[in-house]
């Protein structure tokens, strides 16, 4: 059997969403900017994507969803671009996020270090989570950005995003979140949000890979990341993508149905509970930053003993493929920094296993996986040293 | 009948493209980054994708080919970092380039003249030719970057590529090139032209929308666009799209073998020259820059008396896609800024129409259309007061 649990990297395209995708390659092929038949066929479905998108998010008529390739693509459009208008061109110099942001925020931010920029990389509780205060004590007089995830891709947790978008609101300082990870996992509503800027990318809710969106609030002006043709009303320049654009429209829509929400929140949860209640029956396996207030699909777990990389080979032997925690990361094997931040001991930062879910799994999948990661485990423990020489020392562990 | 003579602006995608891609949405969906199978179920399609895109430029092995969105991505990718590295970062301030680039060239050096750096726009010939000797003149001691087009999307006139290339490598300036018109019309040699960057987007080559590719040479260091996780050796962030780039891989193969190649000089060519013959047979009818040194497959007709936007109105209620220009200018019914700069009158400039092939287009479709272009001619001069009343005045035009 092959079990897909790392929805958190990258998802299946839907087979409904690659349907209406379909004629956008080799049929209705025009440039949606050209006057005649090629292009302008493309325009009804372009506009339906974009209701879909604007719903899904609950984005105001007025306001601004920019097609972009990806989630990376659209936090750079707005790290970068407020780093021009605020701070090269304005007199801002500081920004505020915090430390277990994905590396596109991280690396983005670390680039504005090296031009001179002050960045505060604000630390995360105990459980995991950024405590809305902690931005408010940090907001000065030259904030330009403050950039927080919606949902940490690594343990699900949801940070408080509504209480820190009206703490930039009455700070007047703008505010980005992350969004990728939250997008049809819980609900995404710019409005009670207060956000200025989101950023998603379809491919993590079952649309295509290459695609992705930057919600920005009405009357928000940002220099542009891609100069060029008028597309996207000048701020995002490049030949549009029909067929991905079309996608991920109608996998926003397949996503963020109430219906939709409401089975990822139930279904969904209650796959992902099972398998890691049964995955914590095993002694000392802890859930990173517990259990409180995560995305329903995701669960990050460590198991002493037990390299995060062994077993995810052994897993993999089975059909199971699952993480160490972001895909972006697992090329090399460090710590995980978002393990780190959460203050695991050393040792525990190497033993975290990730599993997300989707709608596409079964109970069926989730009973083979338990067999397979149980076994796994017992199998991976009497190899290790350290685990079969030693238990008694580590349970005072997390 | 319809017939798709727009092709500078967009492609069909070949549907033995489209094959190669169809795995990598629903079935083979796994993040290339990711260590189990789903992940590495992608590589072997998209090494061979990367030898397809080295060898349909003849990169060497020890250069870097990365994936982008478009060619507009990679045009800005390669300005913005060479400001960042040369500019911001380093002791020069200043950049050459064309007066008929595309608008993600123009614009992006616009924004940079924003921020305070020095652009020289170059002008072009009578033929629309850029003389490399021009280029030489210009370069100056904080010379950072030049760039410029290997073929015009408007004209398809072809730029002396390998000459600039020499003089700017014996200048020691860095030297890039939108070739986003050439691949797949003509060769493009990045060693015989000595380009440290080249910039191109699949849909002009029956590639896919939505993705796109920037050379580097070896050596030549660049802060990259998009900051991020540690794709592309972390020199363009954001999750691969592996179904685009299997896509581009291939369209770059079917498109630059020397049968590709030689089918564009000779059969794309010969419709290209039956159309434009037939078109030049009518009164006061003038190709812009002249049929020297094109691109195969394009040719940009002036036809005096004839609005370019009615006469594309009157083809496309009878099924001919054609454009007045660049599809992104095409939104705004301003006069052609490159028939401007060729020096046409400013009615001329409102009167091109541009007519691109491919390698789809066939004899039965050049007969249609010429037919369809020749009737809507006459019965557009016959509405058009300035024609009617005093076509003698014009002679003298062009
Ligand atoms: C929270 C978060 N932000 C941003 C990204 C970047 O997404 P993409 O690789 O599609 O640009 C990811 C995906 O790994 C993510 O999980
Ligand atoms: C010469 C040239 N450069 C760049 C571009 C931009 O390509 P894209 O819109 O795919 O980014 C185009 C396409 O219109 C072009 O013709």
């Amino acid at each position: 059997m092959e079990v897909y649990l790392d929805n958190n990297a990258t998802t299946m395209v839907d087979p409904k969403v690659f349907e209406q995708m379909k004629p956008f390659f080799c049929e209705t092929y025009g440039n949606p900017n050209s006057l005649h038949r090629f292009g302008a066929g493309t325009h009804p479905k372009m506009m339906e994507a974009l209701d879909y998108l604007y719903s899904g998010i609950n984005a105001d008529d007025e306001d601004d969803i920019i097609i972009t390739s990806n989630a990376t693509e659209s936090i750079n459009t707005v790290i970068k671009g407020v780093w021009v208008d605020e701070i090269l061109n304005g007199n801002k110099n500081h920004i505020i996020t915090s430390e277990v942001e994905h590396p596109a925020v991280t690396a983005a931010c670390k680039f504005l270090e090296s031009q001179g920029v002050s960045v505060t990389y604000l630390p995360v509780n105990e459980a995991g989570v950024l405590e809305a205060q902690t931005v408010k004590q940090f907001i000065k007089e030259d904030t330009a950005l403050v950039s927080i995830m919606w949902a940490n891709n690594e343990t699900g947790k949801l940070f408080p995003i509504e209480e820190i978008g009206q703490i930039c609101k009455e700070a007047g300082v703008l505010f980005h979140s992350d969004a990728t990870q939250a997008i049809g996992k819980v609900e995404v509503d710019v409005q009670k949000a207060n956000v200025d800027f989101i950023s998603f990318s379809a491919h993590k809710f079952h649309g295509p890979k290459g695609v992705g969106g930057t919600y920005m609030r009405n009357g928000v002006k940002l220099t542009p990341l891609l100069h060029g043709g008028e597309q996207m009303g000048g701020k995002r320049a490049g030949t549009v993508d029909v067929a991905s654009m079309v996608g991920m429209g109608y996998a926003m829509h397949l996503a963020t149905t109430p219906m939709a929400l409401a089975y990822e929140d139930n279904h969904v949860r209650k796959l992902r509970d099972k398998l890691e209640d049964a995955i914590l029956e095993l002694p000392e396996t802890v859930v990173i930053g517990g259990k409180e207030n995560r995305t329903p699909n995701t669960t990050l777990i460590s198991i002493r003993g037990v390299e995060g990389e062994s077993m995810l080979w052994d897993l993999n032997q089975k059909g199971i493929g699952a993480s160490t925690g972001s895909a972006c990361a697992s090329e090399d094997l460090e710590a995980n920094p978002v393990m780190n931040a959460f203050g695991s001991d050393s040792e525990l930062a190497h033993t975290g296993v990730r599993f997300s879910l989707s709608r596409f799994n079964t109970e069926e999948q989730i009973d083979y996986a338990i067999e397979v990661i149980v076994n796994a485990v017992k199998r991976l423990r009497n190899l290790s040293s350290s685990y079969a020489y030693a238990p008694e020392t580590h349970k005072s562990g997390l």
